[in-house]
């Protein structure tokens, strides 16, 4: 045990190490699967290329970006003393894994896909074996990029700065300084996240909308139709929108957790085995233990026959990473944390007492927190299921209402959106008030870490549905068998829900980081409050509440002018290029693929702006603790705003597929073609950017604002230090009434 | 000026009298012009007898609430010192007053509409004068009799608390009695505001919204026919809906805000020549001399002939009203407030020193935060002038974006709703800002008192369009010569941007009274801070958020289900009377109108009651500071709600309007009944709920749970001093190893 005591902090990246090895296997065993014929590797290649060509664009706008921003950072990191220039460098280092997890999602996503199509050829066991394997794949690259980063660099960082230094406190300023530094690290992961959700988010309908509108409505063709030719950008859009940018975002939910809970450590006095540094170490090794337990979760992912219950499969799998976690944490927390009571640093008075009304809590109570995060997660799924899943009441009652046309089916939507956000908004502030009740902030994060913990497990949960998504557009192209296509389409059915899960899951996690990165922006930023009873924290509120409306409202017309630009061009391509309609000609997907690409990486840039200029201004030009009634503001707005238009998509969306196997509306049936099944038709639509763009955006949006603010903390703390002491000496000078004395009592 | 400055307290209701005085004058001159042939009359009958229905439904449905809820007030009056069961008295005049404005209003508006009819077969500045005249009889009527009950209210009470009680401190306990029974009757108010505004809103959309389901798409007839069942139930609607629940709406506002400026004032330290109770008179006064410029701003609104602007004439008299106002605020403040400077009460140490950091101020600040708060109220029209008028960018690209669509108008609309939140919130956010800076929290109320000085201008402004509105109906329905209505859509025109500034003035007053309302709870309350990091503030800063969500969805999903209801009302009609179609047959109109109350009084109980409960149950279970976060949640993400739907509402619907001229998409002309034309009316139907039922209704929403929680203020404040003498026992006997001492210095 003491050998584990002293090197734990060295295992950490090993078990991130484990995570690739396995991910290497299993990339290497879908390698080997066979890719069916020409047909469908050139459609395949075709795919391939498209996101390559995306993420190709994408790198190149970014690497603008992250290298001024690089050396902004690195200017900044001379101007304080608990900074360092070094942060430029953890920087890169995250920008960098972030964008290369993206890029590892996205090969193997764009070679699982036609091998599942041709795995399906022979049994529905088969296919899911490939597609799960090619979204474990995804989901074990991610979380084992993100420990090996983290853990590694904060080897680096705690051995420079604070165990190689003499008298330097683990709950002090070294250690300030050291997670200051690699908060860079997930300053660069979150930045990526950001455009490659936002810029993947508007690729991915602008295509989807675009196909439709000219495809189905106009030609009458069916999805996924080789005849369109904005159909491979439709496909593209899958793999960039819905596996490299949901990669991101979790990626940098990931990391961002891990790093608030380990600031929020740094301030916990802990008398454990580990030199006070156990708070600090135990989000990323339950992040680890959560990267094993997902692999072997993974495992369990299997069916027997054609009629075995994939759903079902992809539970077990969930489950037993779950529990195994927890309970794996459980002994973890016993073992790592001391026998005695915590509290902060700042709770304890110039004479190392601990004032009154002082926080302490115990090992059992961070366990807790833990229990509450999960809890918390598995909550929100199921509540945005029952929002969004067929044959419940939401879907229903907008059925119902598209009987009365598009207008009706729009209200009815809009309202369910509205409506959705009232239990998880109760089950997240039960989950704040629970957490903090059993272990104060540290609780609030550490819930967040838990609830995080298998996100390897989550991912290839979520990564696979696009995968199956994608196999049945090929089949479809490739005109196969009708049975290929109805095995892809159970794959497809039940990544439907998996998604709209996955986002519950997504929301809650941002929420409860961004909780988390807030609460470490305050101690960092060194203020005590944040008092919205002053007039300019709550003019910040006001300020922070409207950032998520005027983001969703950017990405909202950037897919609505792209998705134009799209149908303009199908339509110049349908007239000029003759025999397309009659399989003669082939035609110009590359130009719609362009399209796509170049909207998208245009329009991601004034939305990204807005989020990591905002509070650089507000915090230098108002303070801190206006930055922090700006921050919260957000949260609450993002988080609504999220759950609204996140699950009013997905109810549009169930909605319209309901009409596929017909439904009864007053006792009459109605089928596709039908006009309600028009006006759930227009429901989808306007759903379409609201669940894949804006809605998932404000994931990003909200943690990627806390960690810039986090990063600026030290250099606000600097300037509200300067007028403190200034402050002081005023107030020393017009002391001159009374003296306040406190003595020794006799 | 001695004599003055005793019996200014006396002169304020004799203002309100003045008031009440012209609106005698002014109903009685209406009263008094011709109403039009039979068929014009009994038209206008049936919508009087339609809309008294209504209030008679609405009454019964109240008179129980407000017994239940005085009572309740009654008994927790008796509970602590600082309140008294006479609060049930104020609360039941609020009550009554309230729905006697509305009475009022409603009474005029149904006599008005079929006068401006007949005068519009005359002349078009004939009819602006009885439209106007019958607006202006609703504004003076509301402001009047809301200043007579404050005022007379505020003598009784200030008799029996403050003036007749021996050592009794005008800045001290004994005020905030008064006061705080003085908060019963802007609580009846408030609550009869909100019962009026979300059933009106109801009302009239579930009418509008059925009547143009069935009548213009599917019979094919024109608005306002009067062979179709639901348009008597439509014009009711513009009465209950626009005119009784704007009324009451601002009636609410008017009375909030001098309540809550006067709640501040308490707590100034001011040397005035009044005893000091100079602040708390101030905002009393200023909408008195608001109320009679406003009779003067009303005489010079007249135009010459038929092509007169009558947008410049409401121009003249609203600009002028305005001025008039603030010249004469500026001497009223020069006179009423000290030579000295002001502070707050709380901002003195125990020996009566004020303590440093104090916030001091002068009577120009005073005056600067009421210019603040006029130039407020004028940026937020003309933004959401912009945001919803014709041949504007905003609209422009709505329609522009129909010619793809129903789903890409939807996504046109939302986004710029979306987007119209951004510029009001950082005028507001100024505006906060600006008026702190002058005078403090009280420099925020005053602000808002300034804003709404001429509240009886606006009403008369706001009320003359549905006036128009009716008068077009019912030329229409009693098929008078084009040119009459002609001049009735000249009017009506002018009334679709009148409301919209209107909607934007509501909103801003609604957000400063709540912030007004806010701090002045935060006061009684006695708490010190609202901090946002303790993590209960901040659960209920999320659940407060998700409030105006709810309370939006629950609204708008009534007018969908009850318009369901009126359309298949609408069908039965046509299916089983024969004739009407031949003009041979009645409508039964009275089953419409059954539809529409019985509805609308069903639907407004339950968003009712979440306003009106969940401060209670949150300030009681959680404190007073968890309260405090929850409101400023709800008038976050209410005001930000409020001005999304009413922006996207109003663009769509002049996006619609605009086909009817005529618009040119990609160089080809629209017109009616096009296929752009098409999208843009499902857009309009969309917007209908938005822009008259949920959006207003955030107005009252926040504002009354900032009033329940002022009322309740007191019992919370009792609560936290029982358990804070508590703490300080347990901290005196923990209290071992230090002593404090504060010693006089030498």
């Amino acid at each position: 045990m003491d050998f584990l005591n002293t090197y734990l902090l060295y295992l950490i990246p090993v078990l991130g190490l484990i995570g690739i090895l396995f991910m290497i296997i299993k990339s290497s065993w879908v390698s080997s699967q066979p890719a069916g014929d020409e047909s469908m590797t050139t459609l395949a290649g075709y795919i391939a290329d498209g996101a390559m060509a995306f993420l190709r664009a994408e790198w190149k706008i970014l690497s603008y970006f992250v290298i001024i921003a690089g050396i902004l950072l690195a200017w900044s990191g001379t101007t304080v003393a608990t900074s360092s220039p070094v942060i430029a460098i953890s920087f890169f280092i995250g920008a960098f894994l972030s964008a290369f997890a993206g890029y590892l999602g996205m090969r193997i996503a764009t070679k699982s896909n036609v091998r599942t199509t041709q795995a399906a050829k022979t049994s529905l066991a088969q296919a899911l074996k490939v597609s799960f394997t090619g979204g474990t794949v995804m989901g074990l690259g991610v979380a084992g990029l993100a420990i090996i980063g983290l853990g590694s660099l904060f080897i680096v960082f705690y051995s420079i700065y604070v165990k190689n230094v003499a008298g330097a406190d683990v709950n002090g300023e070294a250690m300030a300084k050291a997670l200051d530094v690699l908060a860079g690290f997930s300053l660069g992961a979150e930045s990526i996240a950001l455009f490659a959700r936002v810029g993947g988010g508007i690729y991915t309908k602008a295509a989807d909308v675009g196909a439709d509108l000219v495809g189905k409505v106009e030609a009458g063709i069916p999805e996924d139709d080789v005849r369109n030719p904005a159909t491979i950008a439709d496909n593209v859009g899958d793999n960039v929108g819905d596996v490299a940018g949901m990669g991101a975002d979790l990626f940098g939910s990931y990391v961002a957790t891990m790093l608030a809970t380990m600031v929020l450590g740094r301030e916990i006095v802990s008398h454990d085995n580990m030199g006070g540094i156990a708070p600090v170490l135990l989000p990323m090794v339950i992040a680890g233990l959560g990267l094993i337990f997902s692999i072997v979760g993974a495992s369990l992912v299997r069916i027997k026959d054609e009629n075995s219950s994939v759903q079902a499969a992809l539970n077990v799998g969930n489950w037993a990473s779950i529990v195994l976690t927890a309970i794996a944490t459980y002994f973890v927390v016993q073992w790592m944390l001391p026998a005695d009571t915590m509290h902060l640093t700042r709770d304890l008075d110039a004479n190392g007492v601990l004032k009154e009304g002082s926080l302490v809590f115990t090992k059992n109570g961070v366990f807790g927190s833990i229990l509450v995060g999960l809890v918390v997660g598995t909550l929100m799924s199921i509540i945005t299921e029952y929002y969004t899943a067929m044959g419940k009441r939401p879907v229903l009652s907008i059925i119902r209402q598209s009987s009365t046309g598009h207008a009706t089916n729009i209200i009815g939507g809009l309202a369910i959106g509205m409506e959705s956000t009232v239990l998880p908004i109760l089950v997240l502030a039960a989950g704040i008030y629970g957490s903090y009740f059993f272990a104060g902030l540290y609780g609030v994060a550490i819930a967040a870490a838990g609830m995080m913990a298998t996100t390897a497990m989550q991912l290839a949960i979520d990564a696979f549905g696009p995968i199956a998504d994608n196999a049945g557009g090929i089949a479809e192209m490739s005109q196969l068998p009708p049975e290929v296509r109805h095995r892809t389409d159970n794959l497809d059915a039940v990544g439907n829900t998996t998604a709209a899960t996955g986002k519950g899951f997504a929301i809650a996690s941002a929420a409860l980081t961004s909780l988390a990165l807030f609460a470490a922006f305050v101690g960092v930023a060194g203020i005590e409050h944040i008092d919205i009873y002053k007039a300019n924290v709550l003019a910040g509120l006001f300020v922070g509440g409207m950032i998520p409306f005027i983001f969703s409202a950017l990405c909202i017309s950037a897919v609505g002018r792209a998705a134009m630009a799209m149908v303009e061009e199908v339509r110049r391509q349908f007239r000029e290029i003759p025999g397309i309609m009659e399989y003669k000609a082939k035609p110009e997907y590359e130009k719609c693929v362009a399209i796509s690409t170049q909207a998208s990486i245009r329009e991601m840039v004034a939305p990204g702006l807005i989020a990591l200029i905002t509070p650089v201004v507000i915090g230098f030009v108002f303070g801190p603790e206006v930055l922090g009634g700006l921050l919260a503001g957000v949260t609450v707005s993002g988080v609504l705003m999220g759950i609204f238009q996140s699950n009013a998509g997905g109810a549009w969306d169930n909605a319209k597929k309901s009409f596929e196997k017909g439904v009864e509306i007053n006792g009459e049936m109605h089928f596709k073609k039908s006009d309600p099944h028009k006006a759930s038709v227009t429901g989808d639509t306007v759903g379409d950017p609201f669940k894949d763009t804006s809605g998932p955006s404000m994931n990003i949006l909200i943690k990627l604002m806390s960690i810039v603010s986090l990063v600026i903390a030290p250099h606000l703390n600097h300037a509200v230090n300067n007028s403190a002491r200034l402050q002081k000496q005023i107030k020393l000078q017009s002391m001159t009434t009374h003296v306040i004395k406190v003595e020794k009592k006799a």
